[in-house]
């Protein structure tokens, strides 16, 4: 059997990849000529990489964050939550990508800005998707160390897909307007953050061993 | 001595990068010039990218589960053990370049097509003879915890060698029909995902400790 | 909750991964035409980059170093703890990208070459803030196996930040001279190769079970 | 203090990445184009991309396996060893780079063949100085768990030096045969593969709790 250290290490690997390949996209292109311009003139015109950059990695960083905080709650590792987790994961590696075109398109307005901003908010929405659908695999009986109690389901249901309800409403967004569109996942981003802890994530503090002072 | 923690660590660090390394594949070229098109064009013909991407992903996500399974029943590491891994990790590692030919080539119709999806099976197929091969090593005395009984390890070998020839049945229909070629290779995932559990795996969960219920 | 072990683990693969990432600079083109010229003309030009590779090889993995020897001391992991180490390896994974972007633009000298190496000196800047705030973090009350006693505690400081202000010294020499101030971020890498321990990583030794000989 | 476990996991992170990163000198060009030619060409053209893919891939195994043989029987970590450890990486992550080099430039025969070989055996020297300075390290006085006895260091130290000399006579050897020389270097790593433990090693395994048949 996986057990649940396997999990954690694979998933561990690959967020620490996705997250590295993101600084790639800030790369410049090589000594100056006429079609790349000088180094000043390609780092000035990189504003929309600079944000996606860092929107995407708190992003990751957050979801790495809080897939820990579930997994470290889950006792039984199936066949069904590692393909759940695979879901998740198909939609992170592609976060990289994802950012590079918004970087490389933005800046340019019409409608292929548009479209990058869109397409960057639907792999944030299939993100979510795979990580809500690990959320509610355990609430499952018997699958967490700490259940959380059926009359709290709905509640915890409801805040793990918020977050997908406003990636997909950035999708949208998009085609009105795609610099807004970015600010909100942005905004989504610092608000994750600073919010202290998900519903299930604080079920899981209580029972940890250790004090969490801060 | 190296102990089978240390194996199952570098293989996953090898897994992670390379499922990362698969949406890289998906990546569009920078803003519209006569030569590209615009985003939308090229989103519109990365079908074949798509396509390769999620089957190459849940194939290389399948065998990292199986790889587990697998060595999590092993009790010793040997030279040789290590060797036959690092034939598997061989192939594994040729997926993203072989994925993202199948995706430059297979729109393109003609030979070419029909050769990257050939070349795409080889690699699936030496993959398959890389986890076939530890499989079969681990049938030896005393080399697993929870040893093949002699009159089930033909079933066992029947059972993880019939993946390694679909693969080659693809390289062989890459020839025929790309398109059905990469469409098996898909079917062959799929009904990875779904299969519950190999006959060596089977027997490894009977002995853990925990229950694994859905 | 999450565990130490996860934080050493994360944080460990996106070392890993950026110091990997840095040797990706030092690729020379495909085979020679009239733009690239011979492999021995190209590699006799890309001392820049083997400077530059070397300074932030050795920077990255005392970086590593120091990161686990202030990591290992420290008993409860937060979300805000979590959130500065985001800090920290936001700047660390841009190191290859900068590393490249100096490799390129200091053999051609002139402003773009000043640039080139003061955004280098801006990242390893902003990485030293993001060490020195887990550092500042750790010294509040109760979050370190062994405490930094009270009167020590701006000696310490003292030292964690003085690597920062030697990076932002960095980027005002580069407008000077670029070369110059590329030396001196080899010059800090090799007096902190050298330097036995910081005044936190000293206390955390003396905690430690085992003796460390030379 | 950074803990053994420390040490070998971002050790094992940098191989893991090390040992992907070689694939992507595998990808052919995009579709074709007057330039590139046909898949059929491109594939059919790059075998020296493939012998040298393979050379190296088995080469970073091998490494990978005696570097945990050796770790594995040390017991304190120092600064120094770190250090050590970190020349080494130097040298393994050049090696997808140099491996790209002979790739693209052994097929094309002259001067600029042999020299791309010859820096190849350069990067293999120095990731054998590498080992070999941690392996004459881990000889010092209570560093390993089983020390090697005093009369038989120098049998120890001829060993791992003999593979460095090696890779020197490769450096020669390039200048007059490139493709000798690449030979030479898979014939080092087919005997490493088969060759059934190095002294330190062999030591090692007698004082490891379990059996390795085989």
């Amino acid at each position: 059997m996986i057990d649940r250290g396997r999990l954690e290490a694979f998933s561990d690997g690959v967020f620490a990849v996705a997250i590295t390949l993101l600084a790639l996209n800030l790369a410049v292109k090589g000594p100056p000529d006429e079609i790349n311009g000088t180094l000043a003139y390609q780092l000035g015109h990189q504003w929309a990489a600079y944000a996606a950059y860092l929107i995407s990695f708190f992003t990751v960083g957050i979801i790495w964050v809080n897939h820990h905080i579930l997994v470290s709650n889950i006792v039984v590792v199936t066949r069904m939550l590692l393909f759940l987790n695979l879901v998740l994961l198909l939609f992170v590696v592609l976060i990289p990508v994802a950012t590079g075109t918004v970087g490389d398109y933005l800046p340019k307005g019409g409608f292929d800005a548009k479209l990058a901003v869109a397409v960057y908010g639907i792999v944030l929405t299939g993100m979510s998707v795979g990580f809500s659908s690990i959320a509610e695999w355990s609430l499952g009986e018997g699958r967490t160390r700490v259940p959380v109690p059926p009359d709290r389901r709905w509640a915890a249901r409801i805040r793990f897909m918020s977050g997908g309800l406003v990636y997909l409403v950035i999708v949208g967004l998009a085609f009105i307007s795609a610099p807004a569109a970015l600010g909100l996942s942005g905004l989504v981003a610092v608000y994750y953050v600073f919010e202290r802890t998900p519903t299930l994530g604080k079920i899981a503090d209580s029972a940890s061993d250790q004090d969490t002072p801060s």
